[in-house]
């Protein structure tokens, strides 16, 4: 049974990504990062879905990215509401935490290696997105480059390194679906950068809004709790 | 006064690297890792280097390696000695440590774009070195290619990313060199992989036999400790 490693943040995206992984016939070995995030609903998310998916391990890495600051996802920077579509494809958000894929995809490179594994999951999307630039495809494919130059078996050619990004090219609705279809709780999963204390979501943030417009363009009602 | 972010590790190559990039007139932020290595000596020694030398800032960034394994240089497993130059060339030695200068760089770019800075310094070197993947050529273009896609500002084309690596194709005796022209104390730095309780080096791991080299082709004794 092949192993992968794949990245949980405890969203929508990555818990349909594991469960593609899985449905594949990987062992998956699961990480998830204590970034120095505002809030720990999603590491709490991460640790359900990889439970209710069953992954071989799950390891939460540490490693504080707040302490340079520059995004509002990681310091007192306001999350930005109620943005219409045109305003999030105009700019890249302050929610863009700088080298944040680049940085979680090294770590998860290293634990790959040590694991014998040569196949990365990573849940981005292209599509209904902030439009952070490490989310696009040319980002995955220079990662991919990288990752077989800079490993002993990449280089060594022991191992073919494989970034997977499953859902790089569906909207929402379809990534929604497909989750469902591979028996992902959508109900256990977190995706609002601006959660209330109790856990329950804004509904106005760019990730809240691209979350609720999947549910609405598949006539369903998403099971997450939102303030209003 | 443009800003770089320099990887310090408290070596010998690093040193040298910080200096060169203060003598090109950039303002220094210095960044270490406190990943998980055996022994702290390297830590003393950076941040050592970078008060002699002078920085903006210094920070030691942990996060932990050691928790995957695979080397000799974050676990259990003995540090190789006395290996001579054909066994050095012929295999990707036990102390490589699986991602490191991906997840490395990777902060430093992090770092580097919330100061506002595109340039990063890092002293790798291919010629007299262990056989790393992650010191080669190759593997440093193919990161600074990254970090062109990777970033807000690489995207928006407000900034473009280089990694400066001006010790890549000399000798260590030549490192040494330049780095005492550019005012490098070596007496600072600690390169040993398997250090005595009280900092000695061994004199035998790769690291120390490559320095001693280095110091030897100069006509120069070396001002580190060493236990024999």
């Amino acid at each position: 049974m092949r192993k992968a490693v794949v990245l949980v943040s405890g969203g929508l995206d990555s818990a349909t990504t594991l469960a593609l992984a899985k449905a594949e016939g990987y062992e998956v070995f699961a990480i998830s990062f204590d970034y120095g995030q505002k809030h720990r609903f999603e590491l709490e998310s991460a640790a359900k879905v990889c439970e209710s998916l069953g992954v071989s391990k799950h390891v939460v890495f540490t490693l504080d990215l707040s302490a340079f600051g520059g995004s509002a996802l990681t310091s007192a920077i306001e999350v930005p509401k109620d943005r219409n579509e045109a305003q999030m494809n105009a700019e890249i958000p302050i929610t863009y935490v700088p080298a944040r894929n680049t940085v979680f995809l090294s770590v998860a490179l290293g634990w790959a290696e040590t694991l014998g594994a040569c196949d990365l999951f990573i849940g981005v999307n292209a599509v209904d997105y902030s439009g952070y630039p490490d989310c696009r495809p040319e980002f995955i494919e220079a990662f991919e480059k990288l990752a077989n130059i800079a490993t002993k078996s990449g280089v060594e050619k022991t191992q073919i390194w494989k970034i997977h990004t499953p859902l790089i090219s569906l909207t929402k609705g379809e990534i929604i679906k497909v989750g469902l279809n591979a028996g992902v709780d959508f109900g256990l999963t977190h995706t609002c950068y601006d959660p209330a204390e109790d856990g329950r979501s804004c509904g106005h943030c760019d990730a809240c809004l691209l979350r609720l417009k999947g549910f609405a363009d598949l006539g369903m009602s998403d099971p997450a709790k939102y303030v209003q």
